[in-house]
């Protein structure tokens, strides 16, 4: 990403403050970049980590061929702020959502692709779309094994591929799935397979997630990848064997306010600053100088750190860093992240879709 | 409060969106009001739960004395908006966050009391504040069975107690501890009874939370009480017996966006707009429309419903109203909150210390 001069005044002493290794980051996107090089597979980041305009033309200076966006209100941002190639992998329903959609696709240049699971939103879309210049490119997303949204089966998939492509307004364009599961080849496979007797065929097969990015390419018919927490990474991802703690670029530097024991003491990063996701692990993030240390309790401006399996312990007034259990979250909470390279700020980045909950 | 008479055009379809319903916020102030009234306490709400300068003058129209809070942002956004007393129960500390307090307390008109446990932190707020006009009013945490801050005992307490009255720029205010705990009225007593033999008095004895409010007359010398969540309630309050659903009023209007299996619904409400926090509860929050529904999961933006225990099932497209477990989390999570009177947007309140982080 390009060079930015100026060192912002940022008193990094004056916390909670959420901080991104440039050098880190970087080298995040060349890896995950270069997996898709390798395979042929384009890259297609998930922004919601980021909500950055900044971060995802970085991630496309890198050769991302476009961006995934979550919400019509992050799409808004990123459309604004000049990306053009936008999936939303989101059923967008509601008539104030489904106007939106069709305004934000009139856009200049705009390139926008969603997702769906459901016949309802896809007669909607439809509906909107009928009196475009372009039909809507429409995946279908397919649950392969999460048991969150998506068909439940390959029949159900063709089917629901089938009433799209039979609809005014719309183009079937392929499938998606999050994340890429032991089943999803199978799946894949018997639905591309039933999508050709059917006479259809999916131009974009589009995998997902951070942990297992280093199987899309064995996914049947994959063409591209969305991959968010990749770009900062966390204690989550760690644990997950996908990345090292050295690959982790977001930190959240906390002041110790309080020793009040032996074993305890508190710091001013709590559920509003961290977040209350444990993703699986103990304790809401990792102290980078304190790794025995639990934060074992968040209220709301406070994090509660047992010290009882530390030698030693940090003073009041310290400032510690945490690599949090999920980036994500955090991104959302702030209204600014800081970059820095060698311990120096030298980019400050609004979250610019923070807020843009619709 | 001021009725207000334009109506917003707030599409309330359009979600996920907060509401807030005012008939039911107006009593739960009017409710504590006259509890504290009752009992010649007098009223000091924490402002955390909502962050907006309108409801805090509410909050003051009905009685209260002035308003808490748990950083300086907040303390920059209620004094610029007017609001004049303000205690921080929080340790101020890190040179940016000193000077910054001797700032906001220069600020015309303003009356700030801090809470402190901590030596350290007394002697550098007492360095900033010596040249001051008015000495800064100290009072002192304590830990009376919570386990997160304040001085472990009666005697750490006064021995902290006459360092602050001894140091210049500071004064010594009085006792504060969160929440009310069996052990709050003896470590009070005793505290109160060791002061007074140091010949020190405690103006002011300040005690907080919203689900022992009822038993705050019952402390040895109590002057004031802090309350946060009642001014909204939520399922953590009402499974602690302190207020009953028609209390709550808050919603979260959700979207069931997928129907993927019979027994699953998917929401428009995940981690980022209900927030992670369980507070001791199974599932993300209650489903007024389908109470027997239990929110198993939350993803970023997904919220995943297990519908097996409910006879009749909402459909794609169907809005729902949530009761969030914790809804100081929730304001946090939102740009805005829309309050409503019989079902009709009458006013949006932008949460403006949201995002104040420091």
């Amino acid at each position: 990403m390009s060079a930015i001069a100026t060192r912002p005044a940022v008193d990094l002493a004056d916390t909670p403050v959420v901080t991104i290794d440039l050098d880190v980051m970087e080298a995040n996107i060349r890896r995950l970049q270069a997996y898709c090089d390798a395979h042929g597979i384009a890259n297609r980041p998930h922004i919601k980590t980021h909500k950055i305009p900044e971060i995802a033309r970085a991630q496309l200076a890198a050769g991302a061929v476009g961006i995934t966006c979550q919400k019509l209100g992050e799409v808004a941002v990123m459309l604004e702020a000049g990306l053009r190639d936008i999936l939303v992998t989101y059923n967008v329903l509601g008539a104030a959502k489904v106007r939106r959609l069709r305004a934000l696709a009139d856009h200049p240049g705009a390139r926008l692709t969603v997702a769906i699971d459901d016949l309802a939103v896809a007669r909607a879309l439809s509906d909107a779309f009928a009196g475009a210049g372009d039909p809507l490119r429409v995946l279908v997303e397919c649950d392969t094994g999460a048991g969150r949204m998506g068909t439940p089966t390959p029949a159900a998939t063709v089917e629901l591929a089938q009433a799209i492509a039979g609809l005014p307004g719309l183009w079937f364009e392929g499938l998606m799935t999050y994340p890429i599961t032991d089943d999803t080849a199978r799946f894949f496979e018997a639905t591309l397979a039933k999508l050709d007797r059917a006479g259809l065929r999916a131009n974009t097969v589009s995998t997902g997630g951070t942990p297992a990015y280093p199987r899309a390419h064995t996914v049947p018919g994959v063409t591209e990848h969305r991959a968010g927490t990749y770009v900062f990474n966390d204690r989550a991802t760690v644990a997950a064997g996908a990345a090292a703690w050295e690959d982790c670029a977001m930190r959240v530097r906390s002041t110790v306010v309080s020793r009040p024991t032996a074993d305890r003491a508190v710091l001013d990063a709590g559920s509003k600053t961290l977040s209350s996701d444990l993703q699986g692990q103990t304790g809401y993030g990792r102290i980078v100088e304190y790794p025995e240390a639990v934060i074992v309790r968040l209220n709301e401006e406070h994090g509660i750190v047992e010290l009882g399996a530390c030698a030693r312990r940090p003073q009041v007034g310290e400032i510690v860093s945490i690599i949090p259990n999920h980036t994500c979250v955090v991104t959302n909470l702030h209204d600014a992240l800081v970059g820095v390279r060698d311990g120096q700020a030298e980019v400050v980045w609004r979250v610019a879709a923070r807020g843009a909950v619709r």
